[in-house]
């Protein structure tokens, strides 16, 4: 019997996962510096969690989540994003209770049962962050700049930012009303999906790749923005000015949850033939509350490791750490073999990087492991080289071989590795 | 409405975190030097593979497995734990084609439906190697003395290991019959789990807590072992012995899981009370083929990282990465705090870790904020330093503060901090 991977699913392998590696300790590192601290949720949740948190309406809640039912006769949902399940977090440990604002990341897999295409994964990853506790611009300023040094940071080149205020709930109502007034007679004109979402979430129809052509005119939300929501949105526009972060203002961008208010924003990147959302985020005021906790005001992001390891490979961007190996050791013969065993374990003990053969195999096949391998040093090891206590140790690059006391090894390989 | 994390299930916060984010670092740079590489494999797989490559009559698939009907109608299973899918990834991605053998970890969630009680979670969490394409001995050793550094490394005093050989196929069918011999006249006295099994797989009836009375006097696996088993297992205690691990031979130590052939082993520790198993593995010589792949014989270990972590507080190891902070950016006044973003964002993007307030606070609460997150400085910024283009910049330790030009505020910081 033959098994395979789950469709949507995927094997990161050696030799790819050094990318995978590379990017989250590059995220690691950035948050460290912002003084976000890390914090890992369960991979499911109770199902109620999502259809509050994300939102009723939304595609992810509506078509695409992992439900099931445990044996506990339980409602469970494998987590289609990251947000919902930190806040339910901050909520039921009470870390509004704490004296600073929270300020968390997370790195992990997410699942939505998507169809399966190029680049779209069922089990996919996210790096996400989430500031909550202020109602600050100079906040979402932040979360904007992480999200982008990030991307620079590992290697991107060509990302931007759009930006976009959704108001708050009363400003989005009555924007709700001017734009459905404008969508209205064009009703018959626009797709199947424009006609549901007018009916339920007519915001998200300027949203759509299929019906922009009959959007020329429509109202803008920045004209229905009241005083608050203006300040605050120019506050952000100046904040990332300051920093000389490159952004342009989008009226129609209002992400696929709806849980934003004031800032909306994405990160958009040229990617194979088409300009690619990458990732994006938003201020979110009221979800906390939503959720059951007390009022207060976050805002976060959620960037794709997907796309952004396959945009790495697409703009052809070395990524550092490579697989590399201190030692080779080759052991010839049964008794070489067993000292073999607790020198290399001597090594490794000592920090060395060392690898082996296990399979009794010639010379000409161990050497060649130690080649492949890019071995900075081999040490041969046979019954002469036993008998006299010693190891014969050659330096890849240069050749360069001598005589070592077995003993002295480890001292030898750590001067020379320096 | 409230929400709460699903029962077995827990929050990992800051403060927790950075435990387990030094036990993963400590880990991952083992591996590195005993060159095993990364592995990743989908949090589901297919429910056979885990019927087929853990075993049909073992309690995680008899009781514990999270498994699901998808939107597409396949029977699918949350990994319960991790060598079945490294070994599926290793067959479907052809890693046997490669020349050297396949030294591969993970680090990840596993699920399984348990009971839920103090230290026992639904959603777990292990590190596990898996060393594919060898039979020596040497390779078995190998694995064992990564697991017991492993334990030493992160801090943990008193591992030990246990070792046993439960042999190939055809020894443990004889061994199987003689144990049947002895157990047979005492069915009546056993208890029900011990019953069933002697019927199903008799020799785990020997791992059994309640009826431990019973078994004085019951033949031993180790007189059944043939030439080729004892030689092997000869080797792996010498070069354990040779290595100075410090092992014990359990006769009756079989694992929990039917692949095992040759060695088998556990990890234990003192715990809260009772000796605890904290990890364990062993030689897998059928599991390859069994799951379609070609005659691949292999030997991993799984260590429980709950378990690690709860030890290290019960020893009270003290674990580094602590948090730290380099510079606390104190603003005063609208103006300040405008110049405080920007500033702030760009002496994190010179390596430096920043933090500042988000509400406009007065500088008491400011500076107490710098206190608790024990920054190294803090630097003050009100409307005279502005107008005068300086910052107010204090080390913490010492007391000392100067005046600093804000164009050489990072300059001056990464200096200090060298």
């Amino acid at each position: 019997m033959k098994f395979q991977k789950s469709p949507g699913t995927q094997d990161i392998l050696p030799g790819a996962v050094e990318k995978w590696q590379f990017v989250e300790d590059t995220a690691r590192q950035l948050c460290r510096r912002y003084n976000f601290r890390e914090i890992r949720t369960p991979i499911f949740e109770a199902t109620e969690l999502f259809q509050r948190g994300v939102g009723e309406t939304t595609d992810i809640v509506e078509k695409e989540m992992y439900t099931f039912t445990d044996r506990g006769e339980r409602s469970i949902t494998l987590r289609p994003e990251g947000t919902a399940g930190v806040v339910r977090s901050y909520v039921e440990n009470k870390l509004y209770g704490e004296p600073d604002i929270s300020k968390l990341y997370y790195i992990g897999p997410m699942f939505r049962y998507e169809r399966a295409q190029a680049g779209r994964y069922r089990q996919f990853h996210q790096f996400g962050i989430e500031a909550i506790g202020s109602t600050e611009p100079s906040l979402d300023v932040e979360v904007i700049a992480l999200g982008y040094s990030f991307y620079t940071e590992v290697g991107l080149k060509d990302v931007t930012v759009e930006i976009n205020s959704v108001g708050t709930p009363s400003v989005r109502a009555a924007f709700r009303e001017a734009l459905l007034g404008f969508l209205e007679p064009k009703r018959s004109l626009l797709c199947k999906d424009c006609q549901s979402r007018m009916d339920r979430n007519p915001l998200r129809v300027l949203d759509c790749k299929v019906d922009q052509k009959h959007f020329e005119g429509a109202p803008s939300i920045l004209d229905s923005l009241d005083e608050e929501c203006r300040s605050h949105f120019d506050k952000v526009k100046q904040g990332l000015s300051d920093m000389g972060i490159p952004f342009t203002v989008n009226p129609r961008l209002v992400r696929g949850l709806d849980y934003y208010t004031h800032t909306a924003f994405e990160y958009k990147a040229q990617g194979i033939g088409a300009i690619d959302t990458i990732g994006g985020g938003g201020r979110y005021n009221g979800l906390v509350s939503d959720i059951g906790g007390p009022e207060q005001p976050g805002v976060g992001l959620g960037l794709g490791l997907e796309r952004t390891i396959l945009l790495l490979e697409h703009q052809q961007v070395e990524v550092p750490g490579k697989h590399g190996l201190d030692v080779y050791v080759v052991a010839l013969g049964d008794a070489a073999d067993r000292e073999a065993t607790r020198l290399v374990y001597e090594l490794r003990s000592r920090g060395i990087r060392v690898e082996r053969d296990y399979g009794g195999r010639k010379m000409k096949a161990q050497l060649k492991s130690a080649d492949r391998l890019e071995a900075r040093y081999t040490a041969i090891l046979g019954d002469d080289e036993l008998n006299a206590g010693v190891i014969a140790l050659k330096e890849m690059a240069t050749g360069e071989q001598k005589s070592v006391p077995i003993t002295s090894l480890a001292e030898e390989l750590l001067q020379g590795l320096k």
